[in-house]
């Protein structure tokens, strides 16, 4: 069994649903229904941020984001919640396709299935099967998102150098921030983070009704780095984009990008080369826009050998 | 469902096995064990070659080379063969990642327990798992190869323009051979070439023992093109691996070189770049290389729209 970093989100608004009113043990149960856990919680006067043993849950008055990696059956923990929102606005899932996704007890279809008794909605698939792709399904439903409501998501494949070493038990949390440098990009806000052991490192950060998350599987096989936030970057984004790589250095990377007007530009950031970008309005009210860079071989690389119990 | 173009593929070579004295419901039952039939043979003074539903089975005196695609068990008909086979000098066994392995019988690791208890040998894996790679067993057995004993795989994705319409069977099998014009490329074999119903082409040929060989899954889902060919290219190399991607025009395409001494160089083939690249010796006697060739890309792409049964 590897770990699969790669992970789910399910997103929901659903205005005068109050969902701040419900109490914790209401959030567990939505949490443990995809088979995770809450391991703390940080709150502000707009949002309340739960840190999970897969990832992480944000929680607003009239929103939600649930963001889960691991063998984690997030549609679960959606049903669950769709089954008493009488006054939804917008529902999507997302799923990043797996590197081990024999490993997952349910494929996006099989979500789509579970999602489709609560809300009909449309299935898309971002990119090519072969190549790193996104399933998205939303709910069919026009809806004006207030303001510029939208979320710049990384996906970060294969650490190199000393990213790839930091994110051990052995390490101070300390460390771990220094080395992350998040504090000088996005200022100001207030954070809960932990490190796994043996490894893995997760943050969750807020500011108002702004966030900020990340997740690290360091794993060797398959090292993995999200990193997801709704602050409006505007014309920050190329460099908020440039510095979160330059952080943990990855071997390639995926971008994705919701904005009700603006489609993500290109971004050069050398040395990486743009090998796929895929953009699509949704009639819900997204431009959402998915792109995967990588980079050229420097030099060859020795065949991993693997150990399989005879 | 969907159309998994990405193949297995069994090579043994056990000297005196006298592979082609052997009754042709033998080879039935081979194939059959891995799911796929034989349609149709053609052979010549050094090889027996079979055109199956699922590929191709290339059979010599004493070796075999057995190739299959779609939902095939080819572990199945590689244990079948290995009962009776005392005298065994090499075995591999290949694996491409799947585009869409939660549809597979099998992974990996269970066609290696399946192979364990026929042969020791050793597991590999070539590239990150987020990124295309191979999987390769081998027998833990030194191994001299006889010659310039290579093969080069080329596996090409996502046709660009004309290719991706050309096999589909409303075409007529002349005008996709002169589409393909791998009599060209490599001139004087034999050929023995299908067009499958809806869509789909397979194409086995021979000249002496070598041997090359096409399979070609257009759905638009995943298009694909294999090809393979032991056929000693020498200097010519990177001048065939230009002419058969020019033929196919994919977006992107992978390599795997065997060869008893030499490893594959970087190939320059404008405008695609390298972006990975794993060589492994093994100690079975073979250089082992395989790399990954994408593009940047020009254009935006829309998303795919799912079409799932409610």
């Amino acid at each position: 069994m590897y770990f699969e970093g790669s992970e789910k989100k399910f997103e929901v608004i659903a205005r005068g649903a109050a969902f701040r009113t419900r109490p914790e043990s209401y959030w567990a149960t939505l949490v443990e229904l995809a088979g995770a856990k809450i391991l703390s919680k940080i709150s502000n006067e707009a949002c309340d941020a739960y840190l999970l043993s897969e990832s992480s849950l944000f929680v607003w008055d009239d929103r939600l984001t649930m963001i889960t990696c691991g063998r984690t059956t997030l549609a679960r923990s959606a049903a669950y919640l769709l089954k008493d929102l009488p006054s939804l606005e917008f529902i999507s899932f997302e799923r990043k396709n797996e590197s081990f996704p024999h490993q997952q007890e349910t494929d996006f279809q099989k979500d789509v299935e579970i999602l489709r008794q609560h809300t009909d909605g449309r299935a898309y698939r971002f990119g090519s099967p072969d190549e790193h792709h996104l399933f998205l399904y939303h709910m069919n439903k026009p809806f004006r998102p207030q303001g510029i409501d939208c979320t710049l998501e990384i996906l970060m494949y294969n650490l190199q150098g000393q990213p790839s070493e930091i994110f051990h038990s052995g390490q101070t949390i300390e460390r771990v921030r220094q080395l992350t440098r998040m504090d000088s990009i996005f200022p100001g806000f207030q954070i809960d983070d932990h490190l796994f052991h043996p490894c893995g490192y997760s943050l969750n950060a807020i500011k108002g009704s702004e966030y900020y998350t990340i997740h690290v599987t360091p794993e060797e096989t398959g090292s993995y780095v999200s990193f997801e936030t709704n602050v409006r970057l505007g014309n920050r984004i190329a460099t908020a984009l440039r510095a979160v790589v330059d952080v943990f250095q990855p071997r390639s990377f995926d971008v994705i990008y919701f904005h009700p007007e603006k489609e993500l530009k290109s971004v050069d950031i050398s040395p990486f080369i743009q090998l796929n970008y895929v953009r699509q309005s949704l009639n819900c009210g997204y431009e959402v826009g998915f792109s995967t860079y990588g980079q050229r071989v420097v030099e060859p690389q020795p065949a991993v050998a693997l150990e399989f119990n005879p």
